[in-house]
């Protein structure tokens, strides 16, 4: 539950509600909007979490915007000299989490754009969210603080996955064809004089070796790579003739280090 | 490094500025910003960050943008479906920390506004960050990213406290002033037959203790309950004069909880 007191800008409002639902919150309740509600210019504002205005209630006073809920949390940047429980985002997070389960209903007071949360509102909450951030420069934006919030409470619940997997990882190559395209590298560095003298021979292999398997190659990676050497091999040799010339198959991934 | 990659709107740049400086990043480079540099309304947006754009880098392209840096990240919402290691915010931010404290200096590029970076911008990074959001309304603002990478990296090189301090909190009240106002509410108590039956009496007084234990009160807190208990029964009695009248001395945290 976001309860946005005496918020002045209506954009900001806006704002406010497309970093809720970024973070899968869409209870939001207004505390006397300074230019009244609803007021346009919200609307764009929250590139399209319209649904989230569209379902905010409008109270009148901080006390009976929180009159049904169980454990309110205010959020603020300065010091107010009020002896309560106080939370970074995470921890305040985690043990709205913990309530939320036991089916407590719970609240974060923002404050209004300028002047933050009145030590008033302050008094009425149970605990203060505060945000590490720079003592320097430590005035967050309204939707800011909101979207910290939001953000710690969809880590917790998401349990910190970002919604898009990362590209399927093609297991690595069979062993016998990296090797095979190690003895082919060689037998044409060798061709090239590049692996001498021979003295040194073993231990420039083992190193450029062992920075081909830092690549963790995939079959299809080894197969370029194949490629690549062939080209090389072959462009110097003033043909396209070379007997390791191939064409790699075009990659399911993306056209990055293909040679096509 | 904070690089913008072709940004639209002068005011996201502002306020990437000061999603920068919330977290005590300073460094900015901007690779073509659409309506040029510098630009009228950035520095509003910046709500007081215009340090971080007076310092603000133009680059004609990304590659020139990440030359000097030894590892780049990519931000974004999108599957690109290229091969490159994954990271949420706090992981990517624990990954910068090491290579900065080694010497290495990182880059996060942040692409426009509408789109996001490009495939081949993706193309040039080292590693992907992406932020755990609500898959139905994953699209984040500019300056919010900036937010959540700045966020994360802050909380780890500050340790994640927050800049202002818990009040100091008093220690709590010696335990011969506790008792000596759990025993002098319970004889108020007793006087108004509040306590009955008697058998039921001592499990009435070890719930009343505990609620109040619960509280943790310090010495002005136990000075200021017992004025309260005083004052409703010297009213109750119709007169100031109970024996237990007391004044509690003003308090040097707030006027929460006193009576004064």
């Amino acid at each position: 539950m976001v309860i946005l007191v005496r918020p002045q800008l209506a954009e900001n409002i806006g704002m406010c509600a497309r970093a809720m639902l970024n973070f899968g919150l869409t209870e939001m309740r207004l505390v006397a909007p300074r230019d009244g509600w609803p007021k346009k210019g919200a609307r764009q504002a929250s590139s399209g979490a319209a649904s989230v205005l569209d379902g905010a209630t409008l109270f009148e006073t901080v006390q009976e915007a929180i009159a049904d809920l169980n454990r309110v949390y205010a959020t603020t940047a300065r010091e107010r000299g009020q002896t309560k429980p106080f939370f970074a985002a995470d921890e305040a997070a985690a043990e709205m989490r913990t309530l939320t389960e036991g089916g407590s209903r719970v609240g974060v007071l923002f404050g209004p754009e300028r002047m933050g949360l009145s030590n008033d509102d302050v008094g009425l909450a149970d605990a203060v969210i505060s945000f590490p951030v720079n003592p320097e420069f430590s005035s967050i934006n309204l939707a800011q603080s909101v979207l910290l919030v939001g953000y710690e409470w969809w880590k917790l619940v998401s349990g910190g996955r970002a919604p898009i997997a990362p590209t399927r990882v093609s297991p690595p190559a069979e062993r016998r064809h990296l090797l095979s395209f190690f003895d082919y590298l060689e037998r044409e560095l060798d061709a090239t004089g590049f692996l001498t003298p021979a003295e040194k021979r073993p231990l420039m292999v083992r190193n450029l070796r062992n920075i081909w398997h830092r690549l963790a190659m995939t079959e299809q990676d080894v197969q370029t790579m194949r490629g690549v050497v062939a080209a090389l091999v072959t462009g110097r040799r003033g043909g396209r003739s070379g007997r390791e010339r191939q064409d790699p198959e075009p990659r399911d991934e993306s056209s990055e280090g293909s040679p096509d």
